[in-house]
């Protein structure tokens, strides 16, 4: 499909929507689903400092985590196809004053750690007219729909810490990529020396609810006014925290990551038997970037499959998208009309 | 009780929210739910111009609308109880990204146009050391529980035009304020002269949904990038939509306003009966504040009422807030309560 | 005159800035006349550990200063007449990126510490709803012509260490107050409990230089970067050192000083001694705002000054500004005209 | 030597600064010879229209006059050594509220058209998303110490205006450019496109003084506000407007420029006959980039040349920078320790 955001909310967490919805309840994060949250996620983390809140929206979420570990003249170091870069209308940039975001280049939406060393040394520490090194930025699993490994985490968490800067994860497909990983999300954050994680559920099964996690609770300071300033503070919290309770409960979470992961993992296998289409990078989560010929990409449109597509070269270029509920009959049609060339 | 935030959500917008849920559609703000609204806002306002962005809070609301409309280096009049002055911990200021809020006194949470004039008058236009007056932010119904009336509310509208200023309202309580005056939603914006609202409905029974009206379609240059720079562009937004669809169908929200000032009305009748406990403010919505003898307020509180409380010299000031959702039976004990005294 | 700005530069202070034109230095504040600057400010003020920043504006000194020592979700205590409040264009809510600034009435242009203590009574600590209180800033002489005495210095002190605020000083016009005072600059400030001052010097005879000190070294934590970035790194830094140190050299500021005083309050004499004009507010300094009858207003217009001057009912308010080389003659000009009345 | 920063004032500049120190003057830029600086900068440029606004510094130029032009939530395209990205602490980030500064590699410290137009497909029009596309920015002459000519300036003007954009030179080393060019101030500006110049003077000659030039008047819009706001508007703007009025004098602005052009001319002769030492870019003013064997290095700078340097691989690399005085005795110095490897 376009985008896992087009999908709806799972019965699950719908469920849990409406069974908060009996009498009155404190308001703006005091209420008793939002402590229990923290909880939850303190559990699920194997981490008993850990500060979590509740948002809304994965924007809010990367700004405000990033505005809070952030010197207003400090800069941050980012893949140049990364969201905060290219897709949040500078987002960070607002919210923390004017920080700078500084691009890098990798393949396959990924940054090595030589190349962020690199990108470092632009920067003179104690030097004025220099924007200072504050923060490292990686998503994971990352827009290309690749993934890093705990072992790739902390090579870039050497970095961060050689250079004393913090380590974000922008996790709007977090749950993707420790399917894919096969890791605990423990091992694949703190203990890989992530200091704040964007805990994204929104894209796989809930109806709006994104986590900033601070895994060291000294780091959240001023998190509650910059989040109430910024119009984040939502009154009906529980509602919100009730989806993050039911996402996390029993595995709903991995399972739905599992079954995107696995339906994207049909298709690739149809893709890479066709010599009419291609993937772009190796993919490894719910995402498939691809080019193909004009052909296919009729075919594909005529048989109902939605997606993004653009011009490359002589060939069309499309990026296809998989999500917690994505009928395995649609790839299977996907796969069918593929088939025909 | 504490504040109508508590209250959960209504049956018939709940409803709404789960028969949302079939299927995909677009993201972003693109979808069918999202333009009915639009279409039903603009009906119910009887305005074919106005255009409209639905949101999750109130305090992104008001600050992304006076961002849109003010200057950076613009100066916005307003009551010195205002939520947006007093409440949203610096939001204006920072959405603005500098502007002045001119706090201005005055009776029972309302400003009359001589005090705006007076303010205004402070400020000298193209002076550059002077934020340049740019706007008149009025609540209605306002944090004291009062409203303004139509004419009111163009009497300083005049003030408005004739310093060639904007008029905002933040209907954060909007329904209470209409169904208190009985006229209609276009009498006391638009044709009183209101260029922008903060149209609320989380208060008064959705789960989270407000919207951003600007009833000049011109006015909200720039308003899409603000709003997902600063991370308010909700993903899933039929979700936010059909709630605001469900509010206004069938005058459900009207309904809903409408038991909210009837319970405190209720609850009036017994304050202005007793010696025990006085009126802060000429109640006409569905706020109550006021001042008790501190036995009643330790007898309230026993049986079970819930508000905000602090000290008075020697007596206790309160505030009561009534919801669409308050039960009858809560305002006859707490009557019940006060009769004793 | 209209202001003490329309004067032009000491002969000392010019003399010095000529001298420096010989050869090469660092630019940037990295310069020998920089550090000598430092070193100067630390005897006069008798502090060792003092930190300054020289600067060319007294609007880039205050909001500097205050976005050092304020966090951006700050509240920031001021009278309402204050140039930071009424006269820089929403300055420190731009350079704070959204802090607020709370004012405070009070007779002849000061704050009384009762009047801060309710202010701050407004917010509640902890309370994200709520900007959180962060320093106090009063001005020195203000801007009425009046002056805080030390003891009324520490009295405000006080109460922001109570609530654990800062303290910061405008000092624009900080010699008039210092020769008022019969006091030791370090009596004014730090040793009454000021954490902060604008040492201002433009007015009193310099080019354009204005110090920001931090009387705790501590306390400047970031300045650097938001002088570079808000464009107030100057290159030829010592051509602006070299004007303070020539101005603090030899009582060369407290000298200039006394004179602006001295003819002003010659002027006071006359007006005290007319029944045509009133002193608005207990003149102390060198800034007189006086209301007079049409026809002297008409009088000393004709005769050459010049002044801002109002409407005030049926009476004329105006500003009379002495600076540190106002003639004596002029003066006595105006006493000539008054004494016809 | 290190830059052209550290020179001092040309002997005609300081003249006029004393020559301005007689009497009183209007203050905030509303003096005689404020206006009188607009003027001439209107015959200089041969553009009746311009606007100008005189300032201390360059980052503050270059930032109000992007800030002015640049939505909130726009992009400006630059290169990625420029002063703006590389060198003001996220100025433009901070001074706009939030604007992405897009980094473009190129050759020489240039862009090409295409890489341009290549940066500018990266955002999407009218997509909430992406910051918008607003601005174009070079600098001339460039950090690298080449220039742009009127027709490489006509050809990216002409991306600008296909995408709607508009075209900024920052001209910190304007003379140099216009000297090197041997055309004129209006050819290599508005002639060419250019909307807006930062017209710098202080590192050739004058003590510190920067124009805002806007070719279009009515692009100006809201400047005055925030030169304000920002500390920017000098109290006794007549020094500052009286260097620009001898700067521009009788072409002494030129001249200054050609004597560090030669100088740097001269230099470079020695350099290209030299094997132990080379060019790193086609220098065309008064800069030059250079790598260098360890040795020679170590000769230069025991012969007094000071001068940035850091390492390359087996070499060392520097910056020689000329300036209005550079003594020729200098160069002919380090030509002649060139001479000897």
């Amino acid at each position: 499909m376009r985008s896992d955001n087009l999908s709806g909310v799972s019965e699950k967490v719908m469920q849990a929507i409406i069974n908060e919805n009996n009498g009155l309840a404190l308001a703006y994060s005091e209420d008793d689903v939002t402590a229990a949250s923290q909880e939850n996620l303190r559990a699920l983390f194997e981490n008993k400092d850990l500060v979590s809140y509740n948002l809304v929206t994965g924007t809010a979420t990367n700004t405000l985590i990033l505005a809070t570990l952030c010197p207003t003249f400090g800069a941050i170091f980012c893949h140049e196809k990364s969201h905060i870069y290219a897709d949040e209308c500078g987002g960070v940039e607002f919210q923390t004053g004017g920080a700078k975001l500084h691009p890098i280049s990798g393949k396959d939406g990924k940054m090595i750690p030589s190349a962020i060393e690199d990108a470092i040394g632009h920067y003179i520490i104690d030097e004025p007219h220099h924007s200072q090194p504050a923060i490292i930025s990686i998503a994971n699993s990352t827009e290309a729909g690749t993934i890093y490994s705990p072992d790739e985490v902390a090579a870039i968490s050497e970095v961060a810490k050689k250079h004393n800067l913090k380590l974000h994860m922008d996790g709007a497909r977090f749950a993707n990529a420790v399917v894919a990983n096969g890791c605990s999300p423990a091992d694949l954050t703190w203990k890989a020396g992530v200091d704040a994680l964007s805990f994204g559920t929104t894209k796989n099964g809930t109806l709006g609810a994104e986590t900033a996690i601070f895994f060291n609770a000294s780091d959240d300071k001023g998190f509650v006014y910059r989040r109430m300033r910024s119009g984040h503070l939502v009154s009906k919290s529980r509602y919100v925290s009730a989806q993050i309770n039911a996402y996390i409960d029993d595995n709903h979470w991995l399972d739905n990551a599992k079954h995107a992961n696995d339906m994207a993992d049909k298709l690739k296998g149809a893709i890479l038997n066709s010599s009419a289409i291609d993937l772009l990078y190796p993919m490894q989560t719910n995402i498939l970037f691809v080019k193909m010929i004009p052909a296919l990409n009729k075919a594909l449109e005529e048989s109902g499959a939605v997606y993004y597509s653009w011009g490359v070269d002589d060939l069309v270029g499309a990026r296809f998208v998989t999500a917690f509920n994505t009928p395995e009959t649609d790839i299977e049609r996907m796969i069918e009309v593929i088939g025909n060339f």
